[in-house]
């Protein structure tokens, strides 16, 4: 008889409870802010309400329904509590397909093509085999690999930097802080597919930016604190960078006031790249309660010390 | 001695001569509005001007440099000419590569997070599988086919039409004018591939757009004589339809007083989907003549009298 609590601060997480009972007959859900929470021993997650975890003492299994970690990580306390979290091909397909359309917007000029749109002008932009147009992916990892993958196939000369060293055919990888130099010199149009820890916060700001040649563009997929607005505002109206395509902001929904919306090089989206699929977070949270139960080990496990 | 001459009342040829007389030593060039051009053996034409081939006595091979073919076709009295087209893989990939973006823009909500970010909105598209949006392609020749491989291989629903039968496996192909019906209600996304001929000039017009579902979207990337512009303008503003992209218009530049370039449904662009390179152009064009003065079956050799 597991104990599954859903905790979230800003999200309903109630329709995953059914699911979950369905598929585990032998567990039962309690929803946050019911205090029944508290004696669950699986939490499942998504922006956890601070301080949760340290007043569950049953709590065996922090579980994301997500890709990302970072806002359900417990603190130092919660050290040795297991974490986990959901990535399906579902997933990194709509990741895939996020990319490739900020890829192609850049790289075929559909920018462009919007901007003069709004004064009526036309002006055909040069058009350049995709062998010729450089996209680097900062993050190597379940979706970073998939992105590289995809962009390879259909062309585009890739490059890739990590934390670690990653030897992936035909991808020209960097790694770490040395790395980055000349990972971001050889990249016309960058892709952040990192997650977010205490390294990697506040990286797209303006040093990072005046390393890329003049007339980049960056596409903003992993999240919101990844980006310094105000440098990015300012790489784009001194000219240096080209466009921007983001799907995270450090607060969403976006400030109705934020600068970000009338930028003419900025395409804003609502933070809809990409999302694990229900029946895959059900799937896949019901999975890891059984290896629990089973002592087996865990799938798409974190290091909750390292962030992700 | 090959005399080609280029005819073209729109676009500056010159830059194939000395590529053409590389390519062909034995040949030499003529640019019209040169009188010499009358006595040419080989006509290189895009948007030819009125009247001229008649005026070519010695005329044996009329050659477009790009794929499409309606701007330079012989009238009847010139029927027997043999017309030829440039088609090769950089410019199928280019098609697929624009058609990609403005699938992946309607399938994934990009133009709703657009029109949102107009007015500083945030509200997340339904994220649906590739699997569940159907694609039709009207066209079914080089371009169309390429589009529709590409478009099944990332996992969409894909339908073709075209004037005859075609088997294309995991393709809903249909046929003619009998097939269009069934065509049109299974496609979310209207994708027009097809060649300009008085069979097609204005088929995207209202009774076309009526019999598609309820908030389907068009991809215009034919010939701008396809489009009744009115009638587009019209299924948008009833809401009938969700939005069009558009890359070719029948005056082009778009006139700046066109109203498709105000609609917040509408995706101007300058006929910028592909193009041969000129590396292409001439080495079919080169082979082409060697091949008439050989004797042997020419390349992309077009129905002129079928009109593609
Ligand atoms: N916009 C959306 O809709 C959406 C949806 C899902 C996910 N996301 C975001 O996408 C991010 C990527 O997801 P993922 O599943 O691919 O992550 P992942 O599998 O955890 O991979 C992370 C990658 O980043 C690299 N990395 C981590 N810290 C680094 C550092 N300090 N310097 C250099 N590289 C570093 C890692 O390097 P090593 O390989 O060397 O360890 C790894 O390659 C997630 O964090 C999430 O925030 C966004
Ligand atoms: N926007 C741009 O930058 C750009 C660049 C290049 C080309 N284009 C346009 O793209 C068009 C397609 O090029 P393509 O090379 O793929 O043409 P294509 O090889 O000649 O193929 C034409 C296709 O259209 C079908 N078709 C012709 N008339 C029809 C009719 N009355 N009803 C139904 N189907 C009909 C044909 O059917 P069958 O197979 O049964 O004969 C064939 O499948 C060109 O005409 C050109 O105008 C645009």
């Amino acid at each position: 008889m597991t104990h599954i609590a859903l905790l979230s601060q800003t999200s309903k997480l109630e329709y995953l409870g059914p699911l979950l009972q369905a598929a585990l007959p032998a567990a039962h859900c309690s929803v946050w802010p019911d205090p029944a929470c508290l004696d669950a021993e699986v939490a499942v997650c998504w922006n956890t309400p601070p301080g949760l975890y340290e007043q569950m003492p049953r709590l065996r299994l922090v579980h994301s329904i997500a890709a990302g970690v970072d806002n359900i990580l417990p603190g130092s306390s919660g050290t040795g509590l297991p974490v986990c979290r959901v990535v399906d091909e579902g997933l990194t397909r709509g990741m895939v397909e996020y990319v490739m359309w900020a890829v192609l917007h850049f790289h075929r000029g559909f920018d462009l093509a919007l901007r003069q749109q709004r004064s009526h002008r036309w002006s055909r932009p040069p058009l350049r085999p995709a062998g010729e147009c450089r996209v680097g992916i900062m993050g190597l990892g379940a979706l970073g690999r998939s992105v590289a993958a995809r962009l390879l196939a259909e062309g585009y000369r890739v490059g890739g930097w990590a934390r670690g060293a990653h030897a992936i055919d035909g991808v020209a990888t960097h790694a770490g802080p040395t790395g980055l130099q000349d990972f971001l010199a050889s990249t016309d149009i960058l892709v952040n597919l990192l997650p977010l820890t205490d390294d990697t916060r506040g990286i797209l700001g303006q040093a990072l930016f005046s390393r890329l040649p003049q007339g980049a563009c960056v596409v903003g997929c992993g999240r919101g604190e990844h980006l310094v607005a105000e440098d990015l505002i300012a790489a784009l109206q001194s000219g240096h960078l080209r466009g921007a395509v983001l799907d995270v902001f450090p607060q969403e929904p976006l400030d109705a006031a934020s600068p970000l919306w009338d930028m003419p090089q900025i395409v804003v989206t609502p933070h809809m790249a990409t999302m694990a699929s229900p029946a895959a977070v059900v799937r896949q949270v019901a999975e890891n309660i059984r290896r629990l139960q089973g002592g087996q080990p865990l799938l798409n496990l974190v290091d909750a010390a390292r962030g992700y």
